[in-house]
């Protein structure tokens, strides 16, 4: 029964319009400019025409981030500093206004939402927050899976569902961000699962660990690989096994925002390893993809590889949120904007 | 008497507070995020934090795009497939809107100003345009200095005389662009005289020659170095041998927005090799400057390794008219509302 559900969202995915991404390579060279000179500008634009199955394509104007949190049962292995009630009272921050999200986003006009898939504290109502609280956080993934099947299919479908939420009020450009204290850890497992990659070339030092915990962290991924195995042919029980909620609200959010014809705005590794998740169930939603920056966390870049996405830039950050992600939004929305408004070398004599 | 004019804005730039930006270091560390997470929006928030002398510092709000524009004698050399009178049809193009810059420009919400420091043939009056034409574009630089000695300072002092306006209008984030065909054979003339680098490390393919055309284009730049000669401690000397009206000019901008305490953000090649000259001619200024994106041109990176400038972001752009730098507007409005709106940890119990 959830199952179905989640099929008929990822069936609503249509394979983006090569024809229109072509159309904006061929007016690209009919532009009041030298051929190629916007650079991967031009590579934006293409892939918003493909899209929205136009060129040009419409310009984003309602951009938004959603934040899904959830707390990991990975956490009582120590491979992070900060205490899990941070997952909740940041989402609190997020709430309020007064996070690094909330300054980005006010920054490129984007609204701001949260989803709490399963922050182990319920945090208070507020209007920008959607309670969709499958469990109270996940179990310790070095001891049992995360998760159930069912239990990742509720939170894929709480993420499509916000998703949905928002395409619906007319948000025409999604960024996807994150919360969820260990949750690089997890991110790691899903990544070296989806990739084939060996733990210690995905694992990373997150908010800032040591080189002790570091190698303690690798060791904890390690042995969840081997203790699950690690099929990604079979995506649901991955994620099940080794992620977090917030991975499967994510891919929800990427299918969802797909299947609506919205883009979808990649952030950093949490957000990169749900992209894994969802290609992998849902491989038209690639098309729908832009990757924003280069996490300073190594697993983004295998990520991101196996993808085959490039990423916009690299700052060097690793924070999360969604604040990588937004950076991009003006990017994005330039790169519509020259095709649609830009004149011709045609208009000006010289066509 | 127009050195002295030049000497007057050159002794306006204040060197920026080093104090002020270590508060910002400081700061970073108690907001409601891991240590160093924000990675270069960091360093970018202690840059406004020093040039403003305050911390946090003021979030820019009024950016503004400013389009220096002129014509090159060196053209006559044929090192471009590009005719001269592209130079003011563009010029038109930008005041009527429907240029890539504008495009940009809107995208993240910056006036456009365009400033004719000498093209060739005079474009019609406009309310975006200013027109301060020292000469109807420079001499061929191969065969005798581009300028004057007081021609290079009155187009240095038309392009502060703008910066200045637009300050006094309350702009407060000023990025710098440039229009003149064959202005990279003069850029990398200029770029290889301020680096001491080899005409072939510095000349590219501009808005895209051939083999041929490029090898030419090398050793007209490597014949203009041996002609004039390259003397870094004589800035005007060499602007006025080698350069153009816009490089003057676009100096004049950077010192003239420096000495408002304006943060100007760099587009590429044309800019980049301005910068050179600005700061050469005024140390202090460089504390003011914002590297946006990393040129496809290769003197570029020459100039703008030799400014210890570290780009934001690389994107193949090789368009000029300010529209990398426009893009990176929003990173710079974000890394002071970062510093201004965020939480701090102690404000959530962690501190």
């Amino acid at each position: 029964m959830t199952w179905s559900t989640v099929a008929r969202v990822l069936d609503a995915v249509a394979v983006v319009d090569s024809a229109a991404a072509g159309d904006a390579r061929t007016r690209h060279e009919t532009l009041v400019k030298p051929s190629g000179s916007l650079g991967r500008l031009e590579d934006l634009g293409a892939r918003l025409s493909a899209i929205a199955g136009a060129c040009p394509p419409p310009v984003p104007v309602r951009p938004a981030v959603l934040v899904a949190a959830a707390d990991h049962g990975v956490h009582a292995q120590k491979v992070t500093r900060w205490p899990q009630e941070v997952t909740t009272v940041m989402v609190e921050q997020f709430c309020a206004g007064s996070a690094a999200v909330n300054a980005i986003a006010a920054t490129v006009g984007a609204r701001v939402m949260v989803l709490d898939v399963g922050c182990a504290a319920e945090p208070p109502d507020h209007p920008l927050l959607r309670k969709l609280r499958v469990r109270a956080g996940t179990a310790d993934l070095t001891r049992e899976p995360a998760m159930s099947r069912r239990d990742a299919e509720e939170a894929f479908l709480a993420g499509a569902g916000v998703a949905s939420e928002l395409a619906g009020d007319g948000v025409d450009l999604l960024v996807t961000g994150d919360m969820g204290i260990a949750n690089t850890t997890a991110s790691a497992c899903l990544i070296a699962a989806f990739t084939g990659a060996d733990a210690a070339a995905v694992t990373g030092r997150g908010a800032g660990v040591d080189d002790d915990t570091l190698a303690h962290k690798t060791k904890v991924v390690r042995d969840a690989l081997t203790l699950h195995g690690a099929d990604p042919r079979d995506p649901v029980g991955s994620v099940a096994a080794l992620g977090g909620l917030e991975h499967a609200a994510l891919a929800g959010v990427i299918c969802g925002a797909a299947a609506g014809r919205v883009p979808v705005v990649l952030d950093g590794l949490i957000t990169n390893a749900a992209a894994l998740l969802a290609v992998a169930l849902c491989p038209p939603a690639a098309g729908y993809l832009v990757a924003s920056h280069r996490s300073a966390e190594p697993g983004a870049t295998a990520a991101l590889d196996h993808l085959g996405l490039a990423p916009l830039f690299a700052l060097g950050m690793r924070l999360g949120e969604g604040t990588g992600g937004l950076l991009a939004v003006p990017f994005v929305q330039a790169s519509a904007r020259a095709l649609r408004d830009m004149a011709t070398l045609s208009d000006i004599g010289f066509g």
